[in-house]
């Protein structure tokens, strides 16, 4: 079952110039701040309610979101709901014929994380995500 | 202050198909279906959480929804906040030189609501919305 929206993926071309908007005209705040190599991409995350705003920069033109700056500009990217399985829920959606962009879940930002292939899914690019406990 | 994320509006050729996916794969309960004839437009609201997926689809290639369809296809339309006080929102973004297409709040589906520019927004149409009490 997905609970709720966990984020909503929003591509920019510049974080500090991002948040002349997002944080400083929207008033949200922001959480964390993460680079992650491997998809050459620094990510932003802002609070509002139970919800997150991730802001993408590319690092590179080459990377995913690299290319969909390049073609479409910043904008809304992608949607992330969570779940409390997230493998149970990406069997689900397979078993009914979705096309996957992950196989299985693999660590991600959000937690153990999956994407749905936008050509599957009204060209909406959907993301599920079981967060990982944090034990302190 | 914005509360939340009120919801999220996808552009969809057909209610019907788009809720083969949305509906019967992710499984999320359409709660009302409303058309909106001076906007040319069918929107269905499914619950997620404390938010909702505003399925919109345009009744006319005129329409601004319509537009969007032949334009980009299917997909991410609007993000939508909640607040509790809508005009206060909006002239707090004026004030910050913000761009809007409402220069008022004005009756929309999600109650009182209000429309940023999205070239003000960094490429995002923002929508600030709050919900009128229902009495009972």
């Amino acid at each position: 079952m997905l609970s709720k929206i966990h984020h909503i993926g929003v591509v920019v071309r510049d974080l500090e110039q991002a948040y002349g908007f997002w944080r400083d005209v929207l008033g949200l705040p922001v959480q964390v701040v993460k680079t992650v190599r491997d998809q050459d991409v620094t990510a932003a995350l802002l609070k509002v309610g139970a919800s997150e705003i991730e802001l993408l920069q590319p690092l590179s033109d080459r990377s995913g979101i690299g290319k969909f700056l390049a073609k479409r500009g910043e904008g809304l990217h992608h949607l992330c709901f969570e779940t409390d399985d997230v493998a149970a829920e990406l069997a689900a959606a397979k078993a009914k014929g979705i096309r996957v962009i992950d196989d299985k879940p693999r660590l991600g930002l959000a937690g153990m994380i999956c994407f749905l292939h936008p050509t599957a899914t009204r060209g909406v690019l959907i993301e599920y995500a079981q967060p990982i406990e944090e034990h302190h």
